[in-house]
């Protein structure tokens, strides 16, 4: 169904050995782990594994992923130092001369760990209707996954934007990759190709310069987005979190300044998250740097950007984010001084360096948004609402088309009943429609190679 | 009420800079532990913050701790870096010139997170009806407190022996852990005094003349005990258990081999668990080494020890140890052999080398066991039952007189309603009579300089 | 006189705070540095420490960069951490908002100690008649200056190769240097951009996704040339040995294998160095991976090499070497293969892993060649000699042309006399001609943007 | 001829793996070492190698472990990881179960690494005339064996004292230890039992309560002194500086303070060098902190000292010094403010904190002092001279009877020729003869169990 191509599967069985203490499960949790049955863990398990032994493929078809290591097998058993894998069928590209990278096998143990965690621990103790129990979750799934670094000042900076960039695009990912960690910045990024890895190359080459060992390349990802995104053996510090909005509610709480790159959909969700929450009351006072940047060839797409939000959200959303072209070195000084403020901010209000409690995420940012035909259409997309709702609705339109575009079940969905529709306010709708047009046309939707049929169909 | 002198406490409010991962809570966690109703964790957490800072006391009445300090206050708040304590009237033997010692402060943060983790994570989710569920319980506790290494073979000692014991006794069981640490094992005990603390110092001189800088003190105590018997500073991994069962199971389950010295009545029990697991027909093919040892001295007492055993135990329990007098080096060399023993067992059955999950602990041997005078009166102990269980019923005849001799609760039973009454066979009554009698009579009791009263009352 | 562009000054005085053990000087040192006089080390700490700061600066024109920083100051003094540097007029480029980049300051520290040492410990020690001595020298400055590591099997792949080489050309070191770091290879080259850098910068990435903190980067490099070919702050572990042939002797010894990529004179320089040697019938069991790679592009290139090697010293020459074009992978797996061999062969002997004793440097390869008008026209560059002193001669003929182009000393000379004229055997003058003359056409002698004038004339 | 017990020793051959960096030495340097001829090495590191083995053994007699293990060989290969020790009849004590104690292990490498660089580097090079180029030397020798540690604030406290002391006194000095090292002190001694090994052993244990890892046991000894006095297992940090004055100071130059306990002979040596140092009118604004400090049991000793020197050298040479009896926390304090002043000193004049350049040490203290019975006999032992000359002369006198008792070229004289006779002001005489007397009958001049006959005569 398109042009990418698949990585080649090994035919040979691999043990993959324990790492530390991830490794160290119970019976019990070795017991769920195993169980391939209803309410067990193992399809999930197996899912997320292929999709981090994927790493590196050309592709950001999940469901193409699933079929094509449909035989991919793994298996988990106790040894005397820990949890062992058996892995049959695995994707070849993971291996150097018959072993695993061993950046892929600590993703591995992360899958484990967190899936783990989350089952025993997070699941049916949270209280969904309790946003205090929720922000408590993510706080100790990120804890359990050593992702809160309490000796650290608030240095991580979270880059977005799209797995599918040009060239031009990704080198400049790199660059503010780079400027960044010259200055002892932190990487955070969503896992996979494009925006999300480039910064990360740029910064290790940067912390090798500056002689910082303890370089940190964050990578939250979720169940659903893992296979199309799959997370970059750079990245060391992987937490697999349960759901999209836990995942973002991760990177604002952990991260401590957002960069945006050029991006598709995915990126657009992103940003009428964050977005959304720095218009919240609440937040007023909160120092939260933000910056949108690419090559000047970037222009375009930010002025467009730019008016979407300004037409939507208002100019006092615009108020929250510069933009910044051509020039990663003012990247990375913007972000240095923003986040000397976030500092000077935390220490004055008590807030932990490492997790930001104060930050407003309200009840409906955080509920599970689930995309289906019928949630699609009953979005209300509507100019008469107050900025922050309406900010929460065109995040979940955009998590709509994510999910029918890259998703395994949201693909499902769109081949069995066609494209969601969403309704709107006409001048709404317009911007939405030209928005998502130039990103088709810029080859942001998939990766190139792969003809675009829209996943939507927006009704005025 | 006793000869002990108690510790001055300061008059000055001081601030504990929090301790790396084990200071971030999450905002319910912070609640709960400030929370000192019903339900809440404020209490517990004092109690226990004061039994360690009160360490290195030449005490071991808790009640008298308890209401010399009763002023003592310890608040809880969060700062930029995680976690601060606050508090006043705190004893004085913890401060170095006015400065906290560090290995107790560590110890405070360690009840912290095992307060926490005890109430978030287990309580609720543990099935009291289930064996593997306890385990389950015992092993997320001990992994939590990061006290389990995978990396390591199995190398942990534990040491067992009374709190109050002779210098001679002392000396000697420095020597077995100065021995035990030039053969690389490590040390694990239930803290406190006496031969809890003689293995960690000797085995901390040879550990540093082996330059073996990860040398690991293991104390595990558990709320009941931790303030008669407060954990020295050595102790660099601290494990709050949530009761003297579990405490007992993370014993056999993360220590490899066990040495016990002389001791009084809680070592009796210790002593009774263990070989009532060991007569447990699953755990046949168990190897798991055993020494008693002491200095020639503790002759007689080993002998008196190893009588009672044979007479109500029989042989075979007295098969699965060895008694070695006076040669701390050749016990560090049965040991290291058995521990060699144990490391092929493991690797063979798959089971891992930092946690014993094939050894079986009986439902029996995990009950709580809470001893009033009810549930004293009503042990059976007569010799017409298995050899484990007698050994289990024996085990908490003991551990109830250990409550009425050192704990809080126990002790407030006693002068209330007078000793325990235990009944049984006469023959095990009278073997029970005369080891207790010449516990009192050696002083392993109480402290020296405190008269003894006994708490119980043998009834043929 | 190029089109080169120079990099800017600061204007204001920074204090260099020093870096561990390398700070610490004694009075007696401090003196000797401070000294401008003759006989004193100032001038050459200067010159060392300037090139060290001119890290990135896009030209190889030593000359250029001393009289563009003539007014450049740099004074020595001693505090209570050891000793501080302060500069004044130093190159803008090796700071990021006003902070030295820690690895540049690593470096100029590096210089410090190694200057010293070889003032104070080798200069006057060493016996230049006797090869062991030279070789215990070698040995000596390396061990002081911990680029030796016992601890590690033979792991360091040498690279080598032109620092003024195409965009393909460069791409494909770093993806050698990938291949080679995701196989746990370390990178040492001589310094400098280009064909130095790219291996380091893709094993950097390399040994971050296999998760190898410990990845190494030396840099060896001699005052001559260090102002022409900067070390890159990636380098860490850099060292400046006194002379050429002292460095290219730690290459063949503290290295243990040997990548070649296209470069220019300095390279064919190295190469003869290295069939000088492997010639030498001592070394005949020495086993010593030498791989000569590129792009496809490179073809030509190394094809020419190859001639020229088989006809000036023939078909056993060019048997120690394998051309392998455009395939990292290959080249990283011939060189971890040949290395399993070194390791094999070095644990047979006794010899180190850490130091080639075994490998014989005849004493010729030793002694400095002063490239002088004199010296390059005295130069027996005929085929009537053996083939492992011819290549000992023609060593020198590009040695004296790498002066000629790059070296301060060696440009003065040529714009005072003219070119250098060699004379020799018409076919080696041939060829040697024609290899040259590609090297002109291929911008191989000088970074692009210069236009070339010889520094040689060759008389048949 | 004596009580004294002898170690055994082994029958087999080991073979000891080398150590880290310290085992990386130059073929030439393996030569030296092995020569056993004149010039060459072998002989002083065969002494040295076995003075460190026997290490433990109750004998502080060079002479007679010598004889008594005048088989012991030892040899020195170069394997692929360093250089490997061969060993045949070792003293038995230096090994457990066959293995050889990793703390002596370091110290035969610590002794290889100073005899050679001291032989390589140092000799030859020192001029004898200059104090500066002495000093020069010192501090070579002390950073070539990494005992200088730039990152650290002055915090090293020497402990001087009798090898020879009481139980009582020996429990003393481990308290002083023990409450140094709860403030973060450091022990530096020179090296042996007693007063030498107790503070380390107390703070060795204080170390792990306060958690710090990096607690440093400094021992500098020298060739003469290594066998009568071998360090500690627990000395982390083994210097064999080339002679008694060289020793004495390092001890003054890379110690921040001094803690005196009750001694023999040598411990009067040290005092009298320090006195004389601290006299030297060139130190009088140095800050110094010393203490003389031992159990109430000590008072008459310290009496006895105190008025020595008030009678010798005067009231302001006991200025310099406070006494403080049967306080160890208080000794601890007193050093701690002290150290506090050291480093603002050294912070005010910019001298390094981990070396003490401005303290001078006069010319008349560096020279090598050859106790002979002319140089005894000639020494000037009148007060008509300044304090800090005839506290030169006193030290020598000291130094001289140091080595008649328990250095095997001092005892050999003795044997030879009798005892020393020293000529003096008749006060002087009589003073010296009590306090030696004193020192006699307290067995403070050997190991208790040896019957002293005094290598010395005064004579009036």
């Amino acid at each position: 169904m398109s042009g990418e191509t698949m990585p080649e599967k090994i035919g040979w069985e691999v043990s993959v050995a324990p790492v530390g203490s991830m490794a160290m499960l119970s019976r019990l949790e070795v017991v769920k782990l195993r169980d391939a049955g209803h309410g067990g863990l193992h399809e999930l398990f197996r899912r997320c594994a292929l999709a981090v032994l994927n790493s590196g493929a050309h592709s950001d078809d999940a469901r193409a992923l699933y079929e094509q290591f449909s035989d991919f097998r793994i298996e988990i058993d106790q040894e005397e130092r820990g949890i062992i894998l058996r892995m049959l069928h695995a994707p070849a590209l993971a291996f150097v001369d018959g072993e695993l990278i061993r950046g892929i096998r600590e993703h591995l143990f992360a899958v484990l760990r967190d899936i783990v965690y989350v089952s025993e621990e997070i699941e049916g103790r949270v209280d969904v209707a309790s946003s205090a129990s929720i922000t408590d979750a993510v706080f100790q799934i990120l804890r359990n996954a050593n992702a809160l670094h309490p000796g650290e000042d608030p240095d991580v900076v979270v880059c977005w934007g799209g797995h599918s960039i040009s060239r031009a695009e990704y080198d400049y990912t790199k660059s503010v990759g780079y400027e960044a960690g010259l200055r002892g910045l932190q990487i955070c990024t969503g896992c996979g190709p494009g925006a999300m890895k480039g910064p990360m190359k740029g910064a290790a080459v940067a912390h090798a310069k500056q002689r910082i060992p303890a370089g940190r390349y964050l990578g939250f990802t979720e169940p659903g987005i893992i296979a199309a995104e799959p997370p970059n053996p750079i990245v060391n510090e992987l937490v697999i979190m349960p759901d999209i909005e836990k995942r973002l509610e991760a990177f604002v709480r952990a991260g401590d300044g957002i960069v945006v790159f050029p991006g598709g959909v995915g990126t657009a969700e992103e940003i009428l998250y964050l977005l959304g929450l720095l218009l919240e009351p609440a937040n007023a006072s909160q120092p939260f740097p933000v910056v949108f940047t690419g090559p000047a060839s970037a222009g375009d797409y930010f002025r467009q950007i730019d008016a979407f939000i300004r037409a939507t959200l208002g100019d006092a959303a615009a108020a929250r984010y510069q933009i910044i072209l051509d020039d990663p070195a003012e990247v990375a000084r913007v972000m240095r001084a923003g986040l000397d403020e976030v500092k000077h901010h935390r220490r004055t209000t008590g807030d932990a360096y490492f997790f930001n409690w104060t930050l407003t995420v309200p009840h409906e940012f955080q509920m599970p948004f689930e995309p289906t035909h019928e949630s699609m259409a009953a979005l209300d997309l509507g100019r008469d609402q107050p900025a922050h709702e309406l900010a929460a609705n065109l995040r979940r339109a955009f998590s709509g088309i994510v999910a029918g575009n890259v998703k395994d079940q949201g693909r499902r969905a769109i081949e069995r009943e066609g494209p969601f529709e969403m309704r709107g306010d006409p001048v709404v709708m317009k911007l939405m429609d030209e928005l998502l047009k130039s990103f088709v046309a810029q080859h942001r939707m998939r990766l190139p190679g792969v003809e675009y049929s829209p996943c939507y169909r927006l009704v005025a």
